[in-house]
């Protein structure tokens, strides 16, 4: 299944958004407006924007009064995409970085500051201060779950709550953030506001379990990324927390866990475990329940074509691939 | 003379600034809350929530009101340097190791991130979304100007034009924005606003021409760094730029400004080419012109006790020495 489907009513205007991303991220520096695009045309599924669209539909919709709003999200997005890119390794000669090392994290760092900053003033060109006032508070809450990431690597004795803490401030509360201001700057009533912000919050949870899922047993190709890099960065996720109690193997598990410099047979090893043991399975009926949550939201919501679409979006959160 | 007499009227507004700067920078993230409170600990004049401070005294002067734009201006400023530090491979700021040197890279942008979100939080909690617009297109300009600072680096070929479209976003605007968000938020009239962000905006090119001064003449232990960290880094400042096209020496010059390793000979030579022949003392003197423009638009303010203050933190910038 094409996931495009899923959001013909607005494909005709996520062009227009990707129109706009594309002019917002112009900018009098040339160095900034090459890095900006260049992370643009990486793609991306622009998801957040999709949403906020969506969540438009349950009131009266504006694409121009959505718009803002829309490019706001993905460039958001964008920038902690680009500070996850800087890294720590030392690439540093006589204790000076080399032009190269420092040339990338330096612009690495700046293009996500420009992007973030260009997301809140777009923000605060809404009337309702509160459009800016939500997006500031989701990215403070980020940064908090980016820095939990970093405190609990390689620690295996954390707990399903550190786990379900880190998926919501890395992707839960921005996907919900995105259904729940699509419908306030369409100006919608509250308990539309409330059901579409909580089916955003519960599809983010299963999006982010199946992205964690996916890293151990994707097909790389179609996944789009190695299999196995939580593991190697220490990154401990749900079926890796639900196995580390568990029976004999959770020895072997744990210790491969917290080896810094995992080989390819431990990666190979520690994922058979996890399948073998159920861990795989068990964490995509976690993703399961959080996805009945969802759909149990749209419930609430009027019977608008949009309602279905965002029904069948969680379906194939259950069973994508990628 | 000590700066603090400038601020004499608000002294004490600022200490509760500093206090709750204090509050708003905890955490429920252990390790966010440690790397925050130490940026604060490290000090810093709080010269942007003073001026805000100030500037709030031409009108309805509210600390309550005006405290939410006090914190969130010092908590950009914390955010800038921090994200200085990753990339310029400070390992000390004011003497004390950088949150870089003590915690790596990653965690000192995601504190950036945090800071910087924080504060942008802070100002969307005004109705008036004025405060919210300004702060976050400051920031958006702030982010060119450092990426226009790595692209001029080395480059000896930049103009006068180049550098101060450099130190207008590094130091003056968001200087600028606290004097103008300072009046706008007690409600001054706009010509209070306007008079006030001019004000600012000179006063910041002169500060940071003076402070491009003293990076090359300035006594490290009085002025909290080494001597030469710009000629070293590449960065082209004012005495470089008015010396690069005058005479025999500028051949020297230039070459030594292009080398990308410097040894102290080198530095110190072309120090003394940068005071013999003249290029400092040209660059103090644009300084000067700076501040009588400050000066004169604190002419059109009303007569209060704070306009002399700022007169007199005119003079100050203009005989500072760290």
């Amino acid at each position: 299944m094409n996931s495009w489907l899923l959001f013909a009513e607005i494909k005709s205007d996520l062009k227009q958004v990707e129109a706009e991303l594309h002019q917002h991220v112009k900018s009098d520096v040339a160095l900034l407006a090459e890095t900006s695009a260049h992370l643009l045309k990486a793609g991306g599924k622009r998801l957040r924007p999709a949403f906020a669209l969506l969540a438009g539909k349950f009131n009266n919709y504006s694409l121009k009064q959505l718009m803002p709003l829309a490019v706001a999200l993905e460039l958001i997005h964008m920038a902690t995409l680009v500070h996850d890119d800087v890294i720590d390794a030392s690439y540093t000669r006589r204790g000076i970085p080399t032009v190269k090392a420092n040339w990338g994290n330096k612009v690495s760092i700046h293009t996500g500051d420009f992007l973030f900053a260009k997301s809140l003033l777009l923000v605060s060109q809404y009337e309702n201060p509160a459009v800016a006032r939500v997006l500031s508070r989701v990215s403070v809450e980020m940064c908090q779950g980016e820095i939990q990431q970093i405190v609990t690597a390689f620690d295996t004795e954390q707990n399903l709550k550190d786990y379900f803490y880190r998926i919501k401030r890395k992707t839960a509360l921005l996907i919900s953030a995105s259904c729940q201001l699509g419908a306030t700057v369409s100006g919608a009533p509250d308990y539309i506001i409330k059901a579409l912000k909580a089916y955003g919050h519960n599809l983010g949870m299963a999006f982010q379990i199946t992205d964690d899922v996916l890293d151990l047993v994707g097909d790389s190709d179609e996944f789009g990324k190695q299999i196995g890099s939580d593991l190697r960065q220490g990154i401990i996720t749900l079926p890796v927390i639900l196995m580390i109690n568990k029976g004999k193997t959770s020895a072997l598990l744990k210790e491969i866990v917290r080896k810094k410099n995992k080989n390819e047979s431990d990666v190979q090893e520690a994922i058979q475990i996890l399948q073998e043991g159920g861990g795989i399975d068990q964490a995509l009926s976690i993703s399961h329940r959080y996805l009945l949550k969802a759909k149990k939201e749209l419930t609430k919501l009027p019977k608008i074509p949009t309602r279905d679409a965002m029904y069948y979006i969680a379906d194939f959160v259950q069973a994508r691939k990628f």
